[in-house]
């Protein structure tokens, strides 16, 4: 019996393996993480793959048991239990790997042919001599007409400083990266000679800030990283630092400088990894919801902040780096996709080019989760979208042992007759609970009766009272890291059922406007490095979605930075985003006279 | 007998006068400061101007001993002499006006019809409402199109910063200043109802730094003033501070910010003086030297002091005046005119442009006297420009007693029959001598045979031994404001004839360039500040122009300013400048084989 290759998506990788060994076996030779708490015994079910194609052995009674009659007939496994019998291709949902696994797989390359917004273009020019007197700059552009065809090329002023001392220093060769945008071209940056163009692509959050950095021709991702964002300090939320920059000038600066270095000092150390400098990045893509966009740009949020919320500029902008403050390549522009509304940014329509929704058949419902959630329903005639004021909860704070999902952080919670069986991010001992931890948590006490509907928390043995009323221990002193129990009170379970009641609202008032029922539902896209780290299985138990079948819910991964950097590599796809947010129509939910009664529906706990 | 009219040229003033009354009368009081020492009794020879039409009393003997006869018969009279016999018209030539007179002169409106760059728009827009949440900067464009057909406009982003602010400060009112240049239109300020669109000309000049604020609707001047160029306390000559600027990246930056300085402070003066500031200048130009223009703009000059002197650029360029530290209106821009070589810059195609010299008939010359001399030849078939270096002299530098054209400096000299008599700026007790006493005294003791051709000094009752050695004294203790006598010595005799020897030369191998003999000459222009200043009658007895009719000779102001502002408030006249750039040919002086003899032979002092 010889060997056979498994595939794994949307992973794209392939490992050889022996006929007889498990999938789970498989995927640990080809560094796919998967999540396998009880070790490959059956019993934790976190390991749960799709067999799209190929041979393997039947679905055991464990697997029956753990997956359900209906998820093994569409092709679900446990991992763990199933053997290869021949070549294999497996699907990947976002919540079978382990946190570290996800973070890599939002470093995948886009598959975009690059257009690029600035040319790499090699010159060669004859040295200045008292019978060739041309100036320095005049002499660029000839080259770049005769060798690279280029008409009428403009000069960004800081890159004239610098070019007559680079071009004797460089013997009269280089690279002029030139950006054609609008029908205008313009030499952003005069390098050394064979220097690659770099961008930015920068997925900015309220509270995270990714960046990666990209070569432009190719469109591969050279190097990834991301950092809290530093305004946290001056107000936790879209508001909060909306309500600071109106204190005053200096306030907003504070804001817009915080933001600024943050995404400077990103870019020194993605450069730094590859042996570059941000000097040599010749165009950035920024994306961040309203708010973020409009203090990174410095742009005033007084009215963004106060009725009727609009903001200042839709449209998409391309701005000098230099002239917020970014240090980047001389003349380099920051590229920032268009608004749609006061609350519903570049990061939805980035969203939106991500995830492909916009060009979907049938019905989708698209969520990214977050302190605001945006949301989208695309119906075969309309894509209309709205935002609604989720909080923080699901990112772990105002829980009150809530955390980042930074290692000995709960993120997965199981209660099996009454035991508690939970994991962390690296396997450390427990110091608190993330955002997927404690809706893992409320999820699985509504699934065992401990909490009911309206959230009132029922006697169990590990329900105790503590300083905020009643809470459930999930950890007790002996098994943490700190010494202190690990619990979820019952003012966690509130704060987790005003988040999921903001958004399942505004998804049953947006399917009302669209006359769509859930039934209608092909499939719900659930978008953001958070919405990855969920388990669809306890959104669906606490009802945060309608009820559909988990199969039509699909986690596809912080988007809003796929389409970052589909729109840093293409202007085809800066066109498409513009025409998404032309065609995007907003639903204001908080003027619905609906709104208030299907907010309260929605905080119960149930389907 | 009633009264009749007296027009002066090309000053544009009309006065009513009374028959019997003499020019100089009519003159006075039609606030037209002609120059008059003498008081009227017609010894001084200064007040003289040309009769173009009209009854005058005939030529009195006075006149005809002073002015000589063929210029009297070409209408050459003394002011002081000629009495009105009825309507007249006369031409008052530069040098016949007081220094006051003759920089108000300059302060003329330039004649062209407006195409500014930028367009002022006012707007009126709907305010935002929870049924109309357009963005700010969408609702602006909206109105842009609707009330003034623009297509598509970009917003500065410096715009788009104050946009909302102002919008509701200014209840949804206000004037859009928007740019059209090169097929774009942006929106540079938006600004208060009503608020007029300022335009900033500025001449760049080594020593001195003038500018007009206009208004570009009308093109009017609504003021002008002039401070020195701060760059002097650094190096006093364009080799000097590229020299200085070379030393490190410290000295560059601390040229560029002094002028820039300057420049803004020049701007806050002017707008100070009508009521408004520099926010609201939407366009400046600014024309200088080469060197000038690349330490204004923060271009490298190393490439520019070191063979072969090669502009960093020589196109025309629109920098954002807050890329060069200017602050002026939100994004506003600088526009440069060309350069035509390394010492051929900006400055010479103003003014070209401002005098019109590439549009005449015939054979001109054309000369902008100062530190640098830039000289054309424009023949039927071509335009060849050179530059000389004629040194700091004509402006009072490195001369003994010498000083700039302020109050007290003899400004004109003449030698009757061994008296010396003099005039002052101001009529101030004389505290030492400007440029035009300066190059008069050596033409008067030349005259006078106290000077040989080659510049040597001979016996004269004034004549005596200094710490330089031989000396002419033309004030003595007495008749000074300090108490010190002043005198020309022989070493001021040799910068004069350095100066003037270099500027010969030049023209001697233009002319030699294009074929061209004294006899072809139609008309030589004397451009800038200063040639206005020099004594026709002195630059021909020295020999700094070849011996042409002085009658040819026209004195035009500083011609390159009002290309300035011509190239500020048409973009028809950008065009222009852009045209003559382009056509301008350039002759480099120092590596003619007959250079070095030229000069020899220039430094004589004959005509």
């Amino acid at each position: 019996m010889g060997t056979c290759w498994i595939d794994f998506e949307p992973l794209g990788r392939r490992a050889e393996c022996v006929p007889g060994e498990t999938l789970l076996d498989a995927a640990r030779r080809a560094g796919v993480a998967l999540a396998a708490i009880c070790g490959g015994a059956g019993s934790c079910g976190r390991c749960r793959v799709r067999v799209m194609v190929g041979d393997v052995s039947s679905p055991s009674e464990t697997e029956i048991h753990r997956l359900g009659t209906e998820a093994v007939e569409q092709g679900m496994r446990l991992a763990c239990q199933t053997r290869i019998h021949g070549g294999v291709k497996v699907y990947v949902p976002a919540d079978s790997l382990s946190t570290t696994q996800r973070l890599q797989v939002e470093g995948q390359a886009v598959r975009v042919a690059p257009n690029p917004p600035v040319l790499a273009c090699p010159v060669e020019l004859p040295p200045a001599t008292l019978t060739d007197l041309r100036a320095d700059a005049v002499r660029l552009r000839d080259a770049l007409r005769e060798a690279h065809g280029f008409g009428d090329v403009a000069l960004d002023v800081a890159v004239a400083q610098t070019l007559p001392d680079r071009l004797r220093a460089q013997e009269w060769r280089g690279v002029a990266h030139v950006r054609r945008v609008g029908g205008r071209a313009e030499v952003v940056r005069f390098g050394a000679p064979d220097e690659p163009p770099l961008g930015l692509a920068v997925d900015l959050g309220t509270t995270k800030i990714a960046a990666h950095l990209v070569d432009l021709r190719t469109g591969l991702s050279l190097a990834a990283d991301g950092v809290m964002n530093p305004q946290i300090a001056f107000g936790e939320d879209v508001m909060a630092r909306i309500g600071y920059a109106m204190q005053g000038e200096r306030q907003a600066r504070e804001l817009q400088e915080a933001v600024v270095a943050a995404i400077g000092g990103l870019a020194r150390t993605l450069c730094g990894r590859v042996g570059r400098t941000p000097r040599e990045i010749v165009e950035a893509v920024v994306v961040g919801n309203t708010a973020m966009h409009h203090l990174f740009v410095g742009l005033p949020v007084r009215q963004l902040g106060t009725a009727p919320y609009v903001p200042a500029e839709s449209a998409a902008m391309d701005v000098k780096a230099r002239d917020i403050g970014l240090a980047l390549g001389e003349g380099a522009y920051v590229h920032l996709l268009p608004n749609v509304a006061g609350f519903v940014g570049a990061d939805h329509v980035a969203m939106l080019l991500g995830t492909g929704i916009p060009d979907m058949d049938g019905v989708v419902l698209g969520l990214d989760i977050g302190t605001n959630t945006e949301l989208v329903l695309k119906t075969p005639s309309r894509l209309i979208s709205c935002s609604t004021a989720s909080g923080p909860a699901f990112e772990g704070a105002h829980i009150r042992d809530g955390m980042r999902a930074a290692s000995g952080a709960i993120e997965w919670v199981s209660l099996d007759d009454g035991e508690v069986h939970w994991q962390t991010v690296d396997n450390a001992p427990p110091v608190g609970i993330c955002g997927s931890g404690v809706l893992d948590a409320v999820a699985v006490l509504r699934r065992a009766g401990v909490l009911t509907a309206a959230g009132r928390m029922l006697d169990h043995p590990r329900v105790r009272r503590g300083d905020d009323g009643l809470e459930f221990v999930l950890a007790t002193e002996g098994e943490t890291g700190h010494g202190r129990p690990i619990a979820i009170s019952r003012k966690d379970v509130s704060a987790i059922q005003l988040a999921k009641g903001a958004i399942r609202a505004g998804i049953e008032l947006l399917m009302a406007e669209a006359g769509v029922a859930v039934s209608d539902l092909d499939a719900v896209i659930l978008a953001g490095a958070f919405g990855t780290y969920l388990s669809v299985d306890s959104i669906l138990e606490i009802g945060l979605l309608p009820p559909v079948p988990a199969a039509r819910v699909h986690q596809v991964g912080n988007a809003a930075a796929v389409g970052a950097r589909l729109a840093l590599v293409s202007l085809d796809e800066r066109e498409r985003a513009r025409a998404i947010a032309a065609r995007a129509e907003y639903l204001e939910l908080t003027i619905l006279p609906e709104f208030p009664n299907a907010f309260a529906e929605a905080m119960l706990l149930s389907p």
